[in-house]
């Protein structure tokens, strides 16, 4: 099998040259070969990494596997902390995935809320006010220079991809594939955290500043990308036994450190991440004929990675 | 189960209001109900409406049902006369689905392509030049007033996602969700329609006018997009047991008529296709309380139906 077939189209480089829409010829050969995306993630220093807050961090064990969420509460603090509370109850276990609607959304939950054998949330709040944009101030915003139909300025937060208005006033974590959000129902303050969505497809962004998001997806986004798609309204299972188990929803801090995720989060806020983002704005490899001088937040993965080994301590001297 | 939570996102209505980026509180309220997008579709009329061509359109039987394929002859007509080819050769049948890569692409053909075992091409023709881009003079470019990141104007020709450079001269076929490529190795010019993929994920618009685009799925996504992912590099599958089979493709023109899936289209150059447009740009149903005032190009599917039934014949007079 000629197995580099398009497979190539994903190794990229880094070389920052303007290209015009109206350049459709391939453009003058760099001077150096530039370095591809993974040389660039290979070659960065341990301080581009960071690793995820164990309070911030959820795992959700689903047939497939482990889902790595990790939370923002600095977009949705109440939210947040409700889910927080609702994990450390044990509420979501024995729950399921009720919806998979092609190129939108896969959503879980209590498949009987809002009817009288609903399950009850415990500890956590039944009300949070809503929570679409907080204000853009005091906000670590490492803005990508690219223009955006939805958000007069986009970039990263903590992570997170971020739509923010003109005057900097109110910023919002975007939906993007692998955003988490919060399902609501008509009023904009009935979201609770105990319903939640993920993003399987394009991204839909008409949703920003409509509705609460509360995370995104590091690891594991195939568990959930990948369950059939319901034949119901709006891809909400028509039986039962369509639905997929939930085994438990944890906060990683709940879970013993030795059966934790090893994860590691490349930093959004460094002289590695712009160089990333500009090796997937130009891509520069020998594939590619027409660099695209642009390229969307949705369409920026942030890499991750087990961390490294550390070097084993010495042994100890001998007395 | 409160079915409705964000399943109301995706009513949508239809009233033309500028709204700015910084406009994040609600809007003044319309003065009449604005038509949901789906209201706008029943009301359409049957000219808005259109039917596949048979000799364009590929039928794409793999275990989980149909996919239907609309081919582009207008951006790729070299390499769709080679597709039409293999189909009526029948060379795709037994093949398989040999890529699954999660947020970018699953991919067919032959797994010994390259190989001295590869599948012959048959009557097909082993060399094609590349097909990137076509001249926009004379395509029937219906343009989306939306700024777009990748192109200079973008819209849609007969039913396709297209971007087109500053000056008109040049079109191409977006890569969207759903969008069908041609496989290629190094060489611009080494593909042959034998190898085909179908955006699963995030509009990969980095991909225009680096490859050959083909057509697009216009039914039937969600049995290439929950293909488990394949755990080899770039989604590759690691053994031939997790490729998951074609039993065959065929032009619809070469399927019996009584076997071909009923299908119509929505036509994407008409009044009812703006106001579809519109009532995406800025949802006006009540769940939404900030429309967004923009469209995204691969953020606009397209409608279909079963066509109506027409009216049964009158039984012919008595003689």
């Amino acid at each position: 099998m000629r197995r580099y077939r398009l497979a190539l189209a994903l190794l990229t480089c880094a070389i920052a040259l303007p290209v015009s829409f109206s350049a459709i010829s391939a453009p003058a050969p760099a001077k150096a070969k530039p370095l591809t995306t993974q040389q660039i993630i290979d070659a960065a220093p341990a301080t581009a990494w960071r690793e995820l807050d164990p309070n911030d961090t959820l795992y959700m064990d689903v047939p497939g596997g482990r889902v790595v969420i990790e939370l923002a509460p600095q977009f949705a603090p109440q939210h947040v902390a409700n889910i927080r509370t609702l994990a450390r109850e044990h509420w979501f276990d024995g729950l399921s995935i009720n919806r998979s609607q092609d190129d939108f959304v896969v959503q879980w939950g209590d498949p009987n809320a809002g009817e009288k054998n609903a399950k009850p949330l415990g500890e956590a709040r039944t009300h949070l006010p809503a929570e679409f944009s907080v204000a853009a101030k005091g906000l670590h915003f490492h803005r990508l220079k690219d223009i955006d139909g939805y958000a007069a300025k986009v970039g990263f937060v903590d992570g997170f991809p971020v739509g923010e208005d003109a005057h900097g006033g109110r910023a919002w974590l975007a939906h993007c594939y692998g955003t988490v959000g919060a399902g609501r129902d008509m009023a904009p303050d009935s979201s609770t955290g105990a319903e939640l969505y993920v993003v399987t497809g394009q991204a839909p962004r008409q949703l920003d500043l409509n509705i609460t998001t509360v995370g995104r997806v590091v690891k594991g986004m195939e568990w959930l990308s990948t369950i059939p798609r319901g034949t119901g309204p709006l891809g909400f299972f028509e039986k039962p036994e369509q639905r997929v188990p939930i085994a438990s929803i944890r906060l990683a801090a709940d879970v013993p450190v030795s059966e934790r995720t090893p994860l590691q989060v490349l930093r959004t806020d460094t002289p590695t991440w712009d160089a990333v983002a500009e090796s997937r704005r130009n891509r520069r490899d020998d594939w590619y004929v027409h660099p695209a001088g642009h390229i969307d937040l949705c369409n920026v993965p942030i890499p991750t990675r087990v961390p490294p080994a550390t070097p084993a301590a010495s042994p100890p001297a001998q007395p």
